[in-house]
């Protein structure tokens, strides 16, 4: 019998929010999951039955015969949990989920290595559809960056294959376009508040800024008082911040960076 | 024959963005436009052709006989030029579209008054939906409030009677969630011309964040390197926008704020 891809077994160490997510999408194509890893216990047994899998909390009990070991771990503690949970497991393809990691951080601690960045933000408590989540993979070797594009493939459409530096560059701009987006989304949700106003009403503008940008570039989907420069809105939105001098300040630069975009456009 | 909402004659002042849309919308559903006004005569035209309608760029030759102008003019142009444009006009009704103008800038001005504020991020070149487009509504007095209700409803399923001191507040939040994201989505563009990475890759990772929104708190949609306080990754980004200080000052910024939102949070 064929072997498919989907017998790959693996094995997750961490069960945060791109590990679940993760994990599920594979669980519910076929892949055999058989472990979770993560410091708390709770969290590795929450994601283990989801996905019918071991569970563990201690690094030393991760089973050393997977064929796939996907970390998805804080950054800092990838980096210094990496030598403890590689160690005798070096026959596996090893990879991070991280944007901003380098593939190098492999280097010298096990043989076949890789990166598996599915850029999207993920929350535990909602589904996502992986179908559209760009996947941006990195191997060493064509062999295994062969293998990391075929497993991609079975979740996503959109799956590329980028370098280190490539790969964190997209990370940075996917903090702009979503972290620092859904602050503004929380700063007005903040504003609303105190004129008992429903944030949902906000809801047809947020998407058709987003729709927007499919149609448009960016810059020429702007609007508003600092593309135009209305020196009088924007003074007196000023004023109306006047008991939140972070949020004063954060319009304040935002504005003169919209205006500069605008300059330089012309 | 008993008349119809839709046989008013309309008016628009300004041919911008916004009253583009707004005429059009009106237009598609049976109103009567009769004449655009704009200080741009090729803007007037062609508005006016898009609406069957006159057209003019002299405020003395806007015609005295209809029963509604909207006025959707840069707040400083509508302030300065108002006392022109009412001039003789004193029997009809009155609104302006901004979201920061109070109302009673019309006080002493004229009769019948009131505001239309149709919160959306309009381009000329785009088609909306007004059906999903909240419109702000007030007046000073309950039969023009109603008369302005009726025509909402004729383009929209949420209208809401706001007074000046909330449209106030719901421009500033929509400064946030419009231009302020839409700024965002320039910088990320601007970041990933620099590798020569398409903003496409950027778009699932868009709409998510917005999506998200309409169903979890925006605070409990927060993901990301600043939620989570990973220091590592945060330096290292600024570290990548050395050569960019104004976008590495918003990132300072935007981050300490989602940080100080998640310390009020606990």
């Amino acid at each position: 019998m064929k072997r498919s891809i989907e017998d790959t077994s693996v094995v997750f160490i961490g069960a945060g929010n791109l590990a679940t997510n993760l994990a599920k999408a594979l669980y519910h194509r076929g892949f055999r999951i058989v472990q979770i890893y993560s410091r708390t216990k709770e969290s590795a047994q929450n994601l283990a039955q989801m996905v019918e899998a071991e569970y563990t909390d201690e690094l030393p009990a991760i089973t050393e015969d997977a064929q796939l070991y996907i970390v998805s771990l804080k950054d800092t503690a990838l980096v210094q949990l990496l030598p403890e949970f590689t160690s005798g497991k070096s026959d596996a393809l090893w990879v991070h989920t991280s944007g901003s990691i380098p593939m190098n951080v492999w280097k010298g601690r096990v043989e076949r290595y890789g990166v598996f960045y599915p850029m999207q933000t993920f929350s535990k408590l909602r589904e996502v559809d992986f179908k559209e989540i760009p996947i941006f993979i990195e191997s060493h070797s064509e062999e295994d960056t062969l293998f990391l594009r075929d497993i991609a493939l079975v979740l996503s459409e959109r799956v590329y294959e980028v370098n280190s530096e490539q790969r964190k560059n997209l990370h940075l701009a996917a903090v702009f376009v979503c972290n620092f987006t859904n602050h503004m989304y929380v700063l007005a949700a903040e504003l609303l508040r105190k004129y008992r106003l429903p944030f949902e009403v906000m809801l047809p503008l947020i998407d058709e800024t987003a729709r927007k940008v499919h149609k448009l570039e960016p810059c020429d989907a702007q609007t508003g008082p600092a593309v135009r420069y209305d020196e009088n809105i924007i003074d007196s939105h000023l004023q109306m911040l006047a008991d939140e001098p972070e949020m004063q300040e954060l319009y304040r630069l935002i504005s003169k960076s919209i205006h500069r975009q605008v300059e330089a456009g012309i």
